[in-house]
């Protein structure tokens, strides 16, 4: 491979493209982000950066608090119409038939279309430029029952999921390459 | 669908599986990395989290360098063996078979059969607990020739690039669901 140098930008990928969801008094807004990421497994941490020009921005730095939704194939298109639109325009919840239902331990509502969704509460807020830093602990995880299988593990190549690449949708493999640790287990070989 | 509850974990999926370089002295190593993300858009800034027990932690705290290095499907068992051993007990850029060449703005090697590869500054590291959260600069992006079009366009969806989703890998789609903004295109009619 021989490669071209080009100045720095926002070149990892791919990166997740999920649906957040914020309240605030009795309104409830949802936007697109792809600039998210897991941050620590223990505690469970994630991190969403947003504009603050973003009703989101305004919303879940008062609140402190936001649901993470991760879409499938089938809402690709309102996962765009969800990052292109403003809730300060048009109520997109309403416009795309989005269906919400309650949380456990946020006040912000989930997206029942979406299979698994993430409640998070901030902990500390970080201003790096065009974007903030929103770093949150993820206080419950709540998983469509058919994704779970009967051995209790969640089959998240059943659910279709999405991710953005370089200002594209893509979807994700349902064959996985390989599970973690698949390069070093050492196959046990039956002597009779 | 219907919802099953469980506590607070790491389910955001799909994240990027990728290759971190590093460089102590004269040692460099290698890596995977799950839990990074893009966080910034201008300044170009992306996030890494690393378990202060890696190898790469030291080199990365000590350096304040690294360089990310999107792998492609045929690097995922190389992947998952740089995400299970570690540095201190084996030369794992010599054990896969990886070429090193030069970068430009840090003194960390990229990985030469990797198509994209960032050189990263530090400019914070966050504790969070089972690890810590490495906020960088992105000062250049090396993209492999073949993957960028005469219209000057990278064409990602060509460079077979992975990701990892609860605890397996799996390949990107190669057609592009929409690109950003398509839910609000206006058709152009041309009325003869």
């Amino acid at each position: 491979m021989s490669k071209v140098a080009f100045k720095g930008s926002t070149l990892l990928n791919p990166v997740p493209a999920v649906l957040i969801t914020s309240k605030k008094e009795k309104s409830v807004n949802v936007f697109t982000a792809a600039w998210v990421g897991t941050a620590c497994t223990k505690p469970p941490i994630i991190t969403v950066s947003i504009r603050p020009e973003r009703l989101s921005y305004d919303f879940i730095k008062s609140t402190g608090e936001f649901a993470v939704n991760l879409p499938t194939v089938k809402l690709v298109k309102t996962v765009d119409f969800c990052g292109v639109k403003s809730g300060r325009d048009i109520d997109k919840i309403k416009k795309c038939n989005l269906t919400l239902e309650d949380s456990n331990f946020i006040d912000v509502p989930l997206i029942k279309e979406c299979p698994i969704s993430l409640e998070c509460k901030v902990k500390q807020i970080i201003p790096l430029g065009s974007h903030e830093l929103f770093i949150a602990e993820v206080l419950q995880v709540n998983v469509e029952k058919s994704l779970i299988h009967s051995d209790g593990k969640i089959h998240f190549e059943e659910a279709e999921l999405i991710c953005y690449s370089h200002g594209e949708y893509f979807s994700v493999g349902n064959t996985p390459l390989g599970k973690f640790g698949y390069s070093v287990k050492k196959v046990k070989v039956k002597i009779k």
